[in-house]
């Protein structure tokens, strides 16, 4: 038997509101979506002006950056003409994603789940899944 | 020009906690998804011991119901064999789901949105879905 | 955070090389499917003469159980016309499957996997199904 | 009529057992996926650790060197832009992966089945999958 550890609800709900907070603070309404460690669906909120589209990229970064264990933009590179990953994108029905704004969720350094943004520029879409990250490990650190 | 009316994410998240807290009063954990009036996912959540396979089946309810604009039981009825709507539920690549548990969100006569709870049994969905619905309007009064 | 339990690769091999062995004492060559807790597929094997339909339908088996949490075939009951489910069978893309031959594998009342079997008879794949759960759990008392 | 030689499910074990010694030998715990000549699923492992996004990925793999009949890192080479095979990647509903990991099974000049290795990097999965070969054409030589 393996024993694992993921994200429970009120994780996943902190993780949101951090990420929400940053997309408030810099103008850009965003989808953001948080996985378990398998990458299925854990939360999902389309901020007011959030684009149709981003639901299931978010979703889709979220998923990529916790299976692949790494920022979805560390893929990009690796996903351009030439490099190894080149072609990727493709996989999973489409649903693996190398565009940055996905990160994954680590405590302790195992994978427990991932944050995937989206509807602005990657750089924005990242930034808002730092701060859902950073929402997450400064109320680990309080309870500890 | 027509002018829509649709549920805002601060709405949704209302809707999402009426639900939550129904379920927590029956113990039994759900994901409940929340779409706006075109189905598109406005907010999600599964709960510590959601099922895996409800994150997709509370999405297709609240797409369904906001779609169709009943709840999806009614749509259960009329999708029994020899009823008028026999085989819909594979339409949409499956997406239209005539399990109880999916409800439209009515605001003045107009679906503005629509809520789908699962994990449970379509009774105890349905519940929940219901729970959701009162959370918001029961806001709406207050403000009102 | 939530500690969860889950097969590993050896545990799926060994109800693999159960299910198998009932299916050659039966002469029925099966397609066999262990997925982990959220559905994920671990281990699958088509014996020779398994019918290539049953490689999905095996994994979808396998998945519905896990989720679920319970048999297909009691699913299969629930979802008959004017029963409660009615219609889920087309659910996430049609994997969600009431045929029998699907069963949780639970350890201390905790989803801990799925197996699927898919080839024969809905009968011959489920006695396959509880031949590699009773290989499992024959093991583990073993050890313990 | 066509008579066809094609794996069979020992021989398919034999193949994973022979990837996964390598991958536990290199520390790169790995989903491992063998076809026949089809590209129809014969044998999957997911070992401990191997990554989510990988069970659909290996499968591909094996399904694209067993159908395109070369190795998947030479399609790579073919698709790169500018490249006669630019943009196939997307073929097949994405199926079609031109990433390095996937291995036509070659015997007397007909091709009988796949191998595709997935979550290590492309020059890992390779390697896996090439040993998976080696214990195969190895078993076949100490027979004859």
């Amino acid at each position: 038997m393996i024993t694992m550890r993921r994200l429970d609800a009120s994780e996943a709900r902190l993780i949101i509101e951090g990420a929400r907070r940053q997309a408030q603070a810099s103008g850009v309404p965003m989808c953001i979506a948080v996985t378990d460690d398998s990458g299925s669906l854990l939360a999902f909120e389309r901020m007011d002006g959030g684009k149709i589209h981003s639901i299931a990229v978010a979703q889709d970064k979220a998923f990529t950056a916790a299976s692949a264990r790494r920022p979805t933009d560390e893929l990009a590179a690796l996903a351009q003409p030439g490099q190894p990953l080149f072609g990727i994108n493709v996989a999973v029905s489409g649903r693996f994603c190398v565009v940055g704004g996905g990160l994954p969720v680590i405590v302790e350094g195992q994978v427990v789940g991932g944050i995937g943004v989206s509807s602005g520029t990657p750089a924005q879409d990242l930034e808002c899944a730092a701060a859902g990250l950073a929402a997450f490990h400064g109320a680990q650190t309080a309870v500890a």
